[in-house]
Formats: C-alpha cells, sequence, structure tokens
C-alpha cells in the first residue's frame, strides 16, 4: 500500500471518525481470534452504517491497494475472521443490524448481516415463528457470519444448515458493485445459482450484507431421553430406529464416549451420570413436533423399550420434568469447558457417512494409541449428521513446550485426515476452513474442485484482496 | 469445424459404431425439443458407456472444434436440450443408469445421470425410503436433466427443489476433466460449494454424470380436499391457516380459476365439478405424515369447518374414496391437455412472494384485458411455492398467421413480466431459461448478477462449446 495514512484520512470522510478504529486498545480483541489462537494485525477497524457505504468502503481501500477482512462477531473457530497485515482493513458489520422484513404469509425474514443470531430467533418467535439456527455462540455472532461459514449446530439434523435456510441474498463484490439478489422466492430458476458461492466462502469473494432467511412453524411438543450403548455401531442401529419411528421430526441425536463423559463428570460441578453404572457410549436424543396434541415421550419410551429387548441399548433415562432435561444437556454442553480445564487437546471436525463412522472411530482410536498411548482419545459429536468431534487430549504438562505440542498435532492430522478420506469423509463438517485448516483442505479434496475453487477465486477477486490467505493456500501458507 | 467426418471417425473409434448415431431418422426427436416448438439440427448423437467416455468425448470435440449439448429425457419446457448447429454433438446419458449404492442408515442414493426419475422413486421404495421428486414426464426424464435444471413439482413445498435433494455431483468440466464431488455427507464445509454452480445451469457449465440424491421417510397418512373461494386473496388466507394447523405438513396447496376449471370441464371428458355451484377460485389441499396413525383428514375437516365459518371458503369437499381423491387430482392434471385442445395459448412461469401474489394476478389481468380482449385469462398453480402459471389462452383461429400470434405473445411478456418485477418475483419458477426465455432472463434480473453469471460462463466454457446460445444472451440472440 503507497499510503496508509492516506486511506485512513479517505475512511474517516466517507464514514466519520468514530467509525475507523485505530487505537491499539480497541483494535485488539479485533485482531485476536475467539479461541485465542492467533495473534493478527491490522491498520483499522472501519464501521459503515448501511450497504451503500459498505461498497464505497470497498472501492476506497481497492484504489488504496489495501486489504479487507469482513468481521461479524468475531466467534469462528479456524480463524477466519482475523487479519494478519498492516494493510488490512477489519470491516465490521455490527451497524448494519435491521431486520428489513419479516412475512409470516411467507415464512421469511429479510435481516441484514450484522443482526445478533439470538435477536433473529427472538425476532421469528414474536412472529410466531421458528428460525431453527442454534450454536453456542448464538448471542454474539452475527447472521453475516453465520452464512459466510455455513453455520452448523445443534439443528442440522431437522432443518439442515444455515445454507439451507437462506432464500436470497446481497452482496458487495470485490469490484465494490453491489449483487442484489434479495428475492422472497422458495422457487427460483433465473440462471446460475450465484448466491451459494458466497454461503460458506468465509468473507473471500465478498461482503454479505443482507440475507432473505426461511422461517419454520415452532416446534409445540418434544421428548427427550438419554440412553447407554456398549458400541458405537448399535448407537448407529439405534439412529436408524428411532428415525423409522419418528420419521423427520428427530431433531437431536447426540453421542459421546465414556472417555468424554468422565472428564465432564470429573471436572464440571454439579454433572453427575444419570445411570447407576457406566456405559461405553452415551446417545441423547430429541424429537419435536408442531402439533402440541403429539404424544412424543410415549413414542420415545416405546422405541427405547424396544431397543433394550434388542440389546441395542443398556439403559435408558427419560426426563421426569424441565430441569432433568437440562441436566441432560449439560452433559452435552460441558464438554468444551471440561476439556479445557482438564488439559490441552487437538479437536477435529470431522464428518463421515453414517455407515462408515464405526470405521472412522476404530481408525482413529488405533492410531492415536499407536502413536500416542498417553493421549485420551474422546469422541463426542452430532452424531445424526455424520459428525464425529474426535477429541486428542493430553495432562495440560504433557509437553516440555508449545512446539513439541504443534509437532504432536501435525501427526495426530495426518492419522485423523487419513482415517477421514479413506471413509469418504471430509475433513470439516461445520466449522470451515479460515486459517488454520487451508493446508489441510487443500490435500484433501477433489483437484478438480480445488482448481475451480481457485479459478473462482482468481476471477472474482484477482488482487487478493477480500480476506487474504483464507480458505485456499495462494501464497505464504502456514 | 475443420473436419466434421474426421469427429465422426474418432468419436466411432472410441464409443463403438452403434453408439454414433448419424441417420436423420433417428436423430430428428432429438433435436426437436419436447413441445414442438424448436426444429434444431446437429452432426450426431453420441451415447457413452460411462463417466471416462464421457469425459473422452469432451476432449475429442473439443480437439475438433465442435460443439456439445448434454441430452437427458428431452423433457423440457424452454428448449434448453435441443442443438442448432451442424457442429453440435448431441450427447445422450442414457447408458449411465446404474444406482451405484442405497445407504438406508445415510438416506442416499448415489445414482448416474441417465436414471428414469419414476425408477429411482421405485428403487427408492424397495428400500423403505421415500425420493420426493415428481413431475408430469418422470417416466421419461433422467435425473441427470432434473439436475441440471433443478427441477420443480408437485412436492416442492414440501421437500424443496431438486437443488435441496443434492449433496454430491460428479461432473465432467468442459477442458475435459472430472470434479468428483460425490460425498454422501449431510454437512461438509469444505470450501466453495461449487457443485450449486452446475445444478440449474442447463447444461452450460458442465455435464452432471452422477449424483448423491437425499432419500426422505415414506408418508403414511394423508388427507385431501378441495375448496371454494372467491377472491384469491382468501385463498392465500386459508393457507396460512391450513400451514398454521399443518405446519410442515402440508405436502400440497393448488390453486386455479374459475377460468382454468371450465376449460377442463368443457374438453376432457369425464371431469365434472365436484361442486354444487362453481366458485371463483378451486383450492387443492394435500396433507401428508410419516405416521400412520396419523388422523390427518379429521384436522382438516376441522380446519376447512373453521374456513366456512370466517367465511374464507365457500365450499368444501373431502374424497371419502381413493377414487374420489384421484377425481379431484385429475382436474388439476388435466389442465395442460384442457388448454391445448381447446386453443392456443402463451404461458408463464411465474413465481412472487405470497403477499404479493393477488396484486400480480389483478396486474397480469388487467394488463392482458386491456390489450387482447378476446384472450382468456387462466390462472393455475403451485401456490403453496408462490408459483402461479397465468395463461392467456385464445382460440385457434384466433390469429391469421403465426406471426401475428407471436407478435401477440412478445406483448403478453411485456405485461407478465412487468407485473412480475413489480411484484419482486422472478419469470422462471421451475422451468428454466433454456433458449426460450434468455432475454427475458437478462432484462429481468439484477444487473450485477447476470455480470457474474456470464464471468462464471467465460472461465468454465470460454470457447461456448457447452450448449451454446442456452441460458446467456451472448450472441445471436433470437
Amino acid at each position: 500500500m503507497r499510503d496508509p495514512q492516506a486511506l485512513l484520512t479517505s475512511l474517516r470522510t466517507l464514514l466519520g471518525e468514530r467509525h475507523v478504529v485505530t487505537q491499539a486498545t480497541d483494535l485488539e480483541p479485533l485482531t485476536r481470534d475467539w479461541r485465542g489462537r492467533y495473534q493478527g494485525t491490522a491498520l483499522c477497524a472501519v464501521y459503515p452504517a448501511d450497504t451503500e457505504q459498505v461498497a464505497a468502503t470497498v472501492l476506497l481501500v481497492r484504489e488504496h491497494g489495501g486489504k479487507i477482512v469482513p468481521q461479524g462477531g468475531n466467534t469462528g473457530m479456524c480463524g477466519g475472521a482475523t487479519p494478519f497485515s498492516e494493510e488490512a482493513v477489519v470491516l465490521r458489520l455490527d451497524r448494519l443490524n435491521r431486520v428489513r422484513q419479516v412475512s409470516g404469509l411467507d415464512n421469511t425474514m429479510t435481516v441484514e448481516a450484522g443482526c445478533i443470531l439470538a435477536d433473529l430467533q427472538a425476532r421469528a418467535q414474536e412472529a410466531g415463528r421458528l428460525f431453527p439456527l442454534s450454536l453456542g455462540a448464538e448471542g454474539s455472532c452475527q447472521i453475516g457470519g453465520n452464512i459466510a461459514t455455513n453455520a452448523g449446530g445443534t439443528a442440522v439434523l431437522r432443518y439442515g444448515p444455515m445454507r439451507d435456510m437462506v432464500l436470497g441474498l446481497e452482496v458487495v463484490l470485490p469490484d465494490g458493485s453491489v449483487m442484489n439478489d434479495l428475492k422472497r422466492l422458495r422457487k427460483d430458476n433465473s440462471g446460475y445459482a450465484v448466491r451459494h458461492l458466497f454461503i460458506g466462502a468465509e468473507g473471500t469473494l465478498g461482503i454479505i450484507t443482507a440475507a432473505v432467511l426461511k422461517l419454520f412453524p415452532q416446534p409445540q411438543a418434544s421428548a427427550t431421553a438419554m440412553a447407554g450403548a456398549s458400541h458405537l455401531d448399535q448407537a448407529l442401529e439405534l439412529l436408524a430406529a428411532v428415525r423409522s419411528r419418528f420419521g423427520d421430526r428427530v431433531g437431536a441425536y447426540e453421542v459421546m464416549s465414556h472417555s468424554q463423559m468422565q472428564l465432564v463428570l470429573d471436572h464440571i460441578p454439579g454433572c453427575t451420570l444419570p445411570f447407576a453404572e457406566p456405559h461405553p457410549w452415551y446417545v441423547l436424543i430429541e424429537a419435536e413436533d408442531s402439533f402440541a396434541a403429539m404424544d412424543l415421550a410415549s413414542i420415545l419410551e416405546d422405541c427405547l423399550a424396544d431397543a433394550l429387548e434388542r440389546g441395542l441399548v443398556s439403559d435408558a433415562v427419560i426426563p421426569k420434568s424441565e430441569a432433568q432435561r437440562e441436566a441432560l444437556w449439560r452433559l452435552r454442553h460441558s464438554v468444551s469447558e471440561a476439556n479445557k480445564v482438564a488439559g490441552i487437546s487437538v479437536s477435529y471436525d470431522t464428518v463421515v457417512p453414517l455407515d462408515r463412522l464405526g470405521d472412522f472411530a476404530a481408525e482413529t482410536e488405533r492410531g492415536v494409541r499407536d502413536a500416542f498411548p498417553q493421549a485420551r482419545r474422546l469422541f463426542v459429536g452430532h452424531v445424526g449428521d455424520g459428525n464425529l468431534h474426535a477429541v486428542i487430549h493430553f495432562d495440560h504438562d504433557a509437553f516440555p513446550s508449545r512446539d513439541a505440542f504443534e509437532t504432536a498435532a501435525r501427526r495426530i492430522n495426518e492419522i485423523v485426515d487419513s482415517a477421514t478420506l479413506a471413509c469418504d469423509g471430509s475433513i470439516s463438517a461445520e466449522h470451515g476452513i479460515g486459517l488454520s485448516n487451508r493446508k489441510r483442505l487443500a490435500n484433501s479434496i477433489d483437484p478438480a474442485r480445488y482448481r475451480l475453487m481457485t479459478q473462482i477465486k482468481a476471477l472474482l477477486d484477482p488482487d487478493h484482496m477480500m480476506n487474504p490467505g483464507k480458505v485456499l493456500v495462494f501464497e505464504d501458507p502456514q
């Protein structure tokens, strides 16, 4: 960049003094990723007021030869929103936070990128509808980031990932033009579906400024249960049985290994095992329905009794109160905290076809045990989606240095990724690529598809101005 | 092309004599579109045996400077599969007709492009699953064509269009390379979702050779009703009422005007009105559930009784037998035949947001009545999706010549498209663009999106070798 000060001056003129941030104390949290793994750097952060200002900002930065890193709530898991250049302008969407329209008849909501996910859930509820995307960071993540990363979460099994909830997009392209594809239409065959390029592109192809989202009927009845099983394969057979009873009413099907459960029980106060004795695997099942009169609990009880008889499960509990239900979910939601308190870990976001899940877990277990006998092999995940997070966990003092840990992590990457590919899976189910997984992506996907991705990036953003160094490996891969 | 005979010789060597067709009698049906609106021309038609032969064919045609028109069942509505050049090789997928895998646990089916849709429905049923795509041509259309055109049909309201049922694709690109993205995964954030570019691109960006499709639980209970209403707005209020009762169990919500019903009653033997007297609008409702025990008929009856009381509908019938149910659906399915027998027509595939549907119908009605007082204004469509087909219908002898009719059709295009755009709609809900709608597309969508489409076409197919002249207007627009 020729003259950073000139760019700052122009940005201040365009957006107003207070919407261009350069103070180190203000910038610092925006240049560090949520997990605290990366500390980057940036020229400034800007807070445009609307789509027109976003477009004008892109033109200014382009003119001055700078870079742009779009950032939502900065809650991503892979460093995708972290800037790494003195030429980088962090473009925050906070001020684009209006709900432009809610249509009950169409079951749609037209929203701006900076809206907080939890606020949109509430807004849908006010309209008597459900916006189903739900994830840990929902109180601070922004919908633009959810779309840019094709977020997953706990409702994917029934409603699909973020991509499936987007009917239309407004995007500021790297050349500063605005693509308006905000149609509230359930069917639209007017040419190529270019909006899907931007969903999941993590801001490398343009800046999402608004979207039309689908709304759904609110669930009126639900039922929850936890079961213990001897083998992962039995948990998968149980999934088939639950599905044949409930059809598409299965809202969650979460699985965790006892090794994972033990860390939760040991480190999270107030967590207790809901069974008389431990089981190698636990399954958390939830079914839901938009008919209030539907007695899902009886059906679930019946289904589990049948599974006990067939030997698919060793024990099962159905909560008798909302407090009991919450206690079951607390076991699941305490996983990240327990693992952090108990030690250090390398964790994976693998997804494989369900009929390969047993192979994947066994292969990972075997490979890691051979290479790192001291490691705990924990498994937890949204197994209904085929998404099993392997967590390779060590005591805090297991490695003499950060470097030694990173070397081990690279070796574990090889073991897990090799098991993933052998099972026709993907290294990223829901967390995306960002900075962390660029090389793993390049080494794991179909070469023709990867080539097409690099060509599309070069077409839309030939100067690598948009979120440089993310998703694809073009230069300085780390 | 330098030497067509040399290309034919090479193709025969590659594929075998009998898989390269040049006889006029054999070629003729492949060079005419299903509606009989276009009679094109081609050098030959080829029938490769597998993906490798498709890729080798693309390389050969490229080497000789020819063109390729991929063709499935040739049942499209817009001339998208018709070849128009002496250099064109019609590439048929008929021999790529294997079901590679069915996974009950994953609820997926991996199929080749040439599989007939009805065969895939049957194959899913054998596995105790539903493949929901359903449309008039299902006995002869091929799944590759369904994907390439993002087919719609009668199950979109509950299951979405074809795009929503595709988890993975295998595509032969215009440079002859094969993109293998056939993962059986419900969640996959491994980079840009490039497969969505090919879904709905009508063969202009590459040749789809295989796909991973989603399967669903089979419906075990259903209920059907037909109601009469005074105004389209009431039919839309009824839709909201039906949805608030049934949630996502509404499988079909079809609407037709009395003007349309009258043509069916007048021209299709055995069709009778199921009401004592006519109503300006008719609604056909179907609800379905994967629970056999669900008494949907009672809920529907209750819902309609309430709607009668509120004055939303003037009358309603619930069939008492499968024969009665079929008679109701026959009225809906006889529309195309009745309109063809009764005269000539220009018909539209408009979709608008539901809260603009009344405006669209009124504006179209008014504009056409003023310009062509002698025209019948018929309306019929998948209104649950916002997809209302306007059919502007004339007596057989209404125009002195084909040219006079085409001139009138262009004027009607302007009226309908202007109403569509004023209501934030799209000119193509489900039929696509093909040859027929290229100019209407160029004139109706967001310019930045259109520019991006042309750039993507130029990136993937710089020589315009793949299905030239379709979807986009590059040269010789008609």
